[in-house]
């Protein structure tokens, strides 16, 4: 981990080199995964069992495509008990913390006979993707299928590739069959995401897809963007420990290593005013790294986009906080509340020495699908919003239009548009 | 005007026609686009100045190319007090519709010592593209403008291009001086959008690109995703009318006119229940069509994309309402509020009688940015929420985490992420 002191320069070289994580530094394969979406639009199936064939050398037909309620019977003999006892408890804070954030259609109505507001609709269809392989993550499946549930979209189909035998990883399966998927189809890559986007003759198009995926599937869900709606485009995973000498050497050092554990992208970065504490987390790393199984990946993390920085006063740490804007912010200093008052970018802002970050992956609730890569300046964790669009709703009386409608004629023929002036015009033709 | 039945055949070929005005069908200029965001964000300044002068015929500097308080008053003088005025009125409005949407942090605290919530950030700055040439739009200025105002963002810059003389339209300036604009900058198109998304010596990168534009405008707004945020990418306008035989034909025709005078590619569609309705509607077409100055476009933009659909029942009626998800629906039946209960995808519904569609393009309040193209039945019109971000808030005391630590831990190990699972158990390691 590099060490460097807060300063304009040293910020500025951080996020520049931050930022070559971004999927939006790959638009060289954006070619290969336009001809993949061209083919899956115009040849459906064929094309979507083809690729299918060629990536995952599995073998599909109609019959097989979709995943069976036998197969979800199966999946929970290979499962652990204890895996699907933490997944239920989990799956009660998850939707819980989501059921609180359900807003109301709304109306205001006023004497003069006017009646505006905003109707609130869940989507329709929505499809999560979710990565196949070796690492399983059905805490992911678990976090982008609840919000979609909670908002009340009906239809939930869930893509996830299969192995060469056309199985999918059990742990996958059972979340989501926990958390409340409708369809579950044995397809990934960029073949998957425009089966979801244009619809095949076994797949029907959804309103929106959700998930993370490697890069061939970031850049397909960017392409499609439009035709449906996305979510964020995910990058790699982040930790900010924002720390004063308050904090416990010994967590913090075990926090950044939780993240930096991810892959090798992933950064983990200390800000603190506190020198020693700088020095002493250092020392704390080197004693776990001869203890943790994926000690390889977290070096070569560490040492690509690990950073202390240390910060003159708790006014420059905060500012190279907000910069940063971190997915994941833990806040570890005296007053941690009023901290966070100061904080404006990050993701899910973790407070206090009991917050550690993992929490927040596998159980409070919140959801771990965050904005990464700075993108917390303007982006939010996936939350029910997402699945709901609003529409406005207009009613005005006779009496209230006519009460303005000069005011519109006006308007309209100022910007050239005569008809839109005409609209208005033609029902107080008569009485004038 | 095509005169058809509803029935599936219809409604499939009616959206796909519709479908050929997106965006996303122009991808043959993404290149040339592409060329002009990666040349802005290499050279900066010196790029912008030589594409405002290619594009616009105009010679920018850095000290010609933001709108001064001279120039800002001096567009006051050429306005029409009357459209200052109406401006004035209209802004009443919409802020104080926008200010309803207004949005809490919210936080719930359990006597376990556990604390979740979301807090609730306005964006630091956000862009907004403002078309330039003879049709002035200073309604859409308002409303690009409004809703970022009312969200809470500090700096709100509107680009928009120059004429030859490096002047800006008037009216656009005035609106943008009224809803509030912190700067305002002469350029446009593409390298507009590179500008604002990745900064120049003269323009400071934001947050979040909004406004409409022509389509390399629109293509540099997908491109830039995801480096920024943006708003949707709008199309063509479109109107739909649903109708039974309460309605009168003569203001049901005015009211599909007004967007159908927008361009060529503008929809208008009407679909009744009535077949005398329809039938009377079109004869009241050809009237209007001898008086309105826009009678060429109109003409053009119905024989495209102008449909009466006939349909038996209202049921049948509202199946095809919901699959075009039209970005303005008029209802105006019996019960039109019973209908609207019905409506699930639309981006604006006008209910009744005197809710004339421009109503909402110029002063009931609502905004008239709003999902076309059948995104709605997953995008929004623009509004508060667009330019506030979430952050989540979690807080776990000692012993609230000391509860479930083990729960946590499975789920970790189950995932093979034993760096997460450490983080949470060194903090028990001494008590256990």
């Amino acid at each position: 981990m590099r060490v460097l002191k807060v300063n304009k320069e040293n910020t500025k070289n951080i996020l520049s080199d931050l930022l070559k994580r971004s999927p939006n530094n790959y638009d060289q394969y954006a070619g290969t995964v336009q001809g993949i979406l061209d083919e899956i639009k115009e040849k459906g199936d064929e094309a979507l069992f083809a690729y299918t064939e060629k990536f995952d050398k599995c073998k599909l037909t109609k019959d097989t495509i979709q995943v069976t309620e036998e197969e979800i019977k199966a999946a929970y003999e290979k499962v652990d008990d204890s895996l699907v006892e933490v997944i239920r408890k989990s799956l009660v804070n998850i939707r819980e913390y989501h059921e609180k954030q359900k807003r109301n259609s709304w109306f205001d109505a006023k004497p003069d006979g006017t009646i505006l507001g905003q109707k609130m609709t869940a989507l329709a269809s929505v499809g999560v993707y979710v990565p196949g392989g070796k690492a399983a993550y059905p805490s992911s499946v678990l976090m982008n299928i609840v919000p979609a549930k909670v908002a009340g979209v009906e239809k939930i189909v869930m893509v996830t590739p299969p192995n060469k035998d056309g199985e999918v990883t059990p742990a996958t399966l059972v979340a989501a069959n926990e958390a409340g998927a409708t369809h579950i189809y044995k397809v990934g890559g960029a073949q998957a995401i425009g089966a979801l986007a244009y619809g095949t003759e076994s797949i029907e198009k959804v309103d929106k897809i959700v998930g993370p995926g490697n890069i061939y599937v970031a850049l397909a869900k960017k392409a499609v963007y439009g035709h449906v709606s996305i979510d964020s485009i995910a990058g790699p995973s982040e930790i900010l420990v924002l720390a004063d000498d308050t904090a416990n050497p010994h967590y913090v050092a075990a926090d950044l290593l939780s993240q930096a554990e991810h892959d090798e992208l992933a950064s983990a970065i200390l800000v603190t005013t506190s020198k020693t504490l700088g020095e002493k987390v250092q020392e704390e790393i080197e004693g776990y790294l001869k203890k943790l199984s994926r000690a390889e990946i977290i070096e070569k993390s560490l040492e690509n986009f690990g950073y202390i920085l240390e910060a003159e006063t708790l006014d420059e740490a905060l500012e190279v906080v907000n910069a940063i804007a971190s997915e994941h912010l833990e806040i570890v200093t005296a007053n941690p509340f009023e901290v966070m008052t100061k904080v404006r970018n990050a993701g899910a802002i973790f407070i206090g020495e009991y917050s550690s970050e993992p929490l927040g992956d596998y159980f409070a609730g919140p959801n771990h699908v965050l904005p990464t890569n700075g993108t917390a300046k303007f982006f939010s964790p996936l939350n029910v919003d997402d699945f709901v669009k609003k529409s406005s709703i207009i009613y005005y009386s006779k009496d209230a239009l006519k009460a303005i409608h000069n005011d519109i004629e006006t308007f309209a023929k100022a910007e050239g548009l005569t008809a839109h002036a005409n609209s208005i015009a033609v029902r107080f033709e008569e009485e004038e």
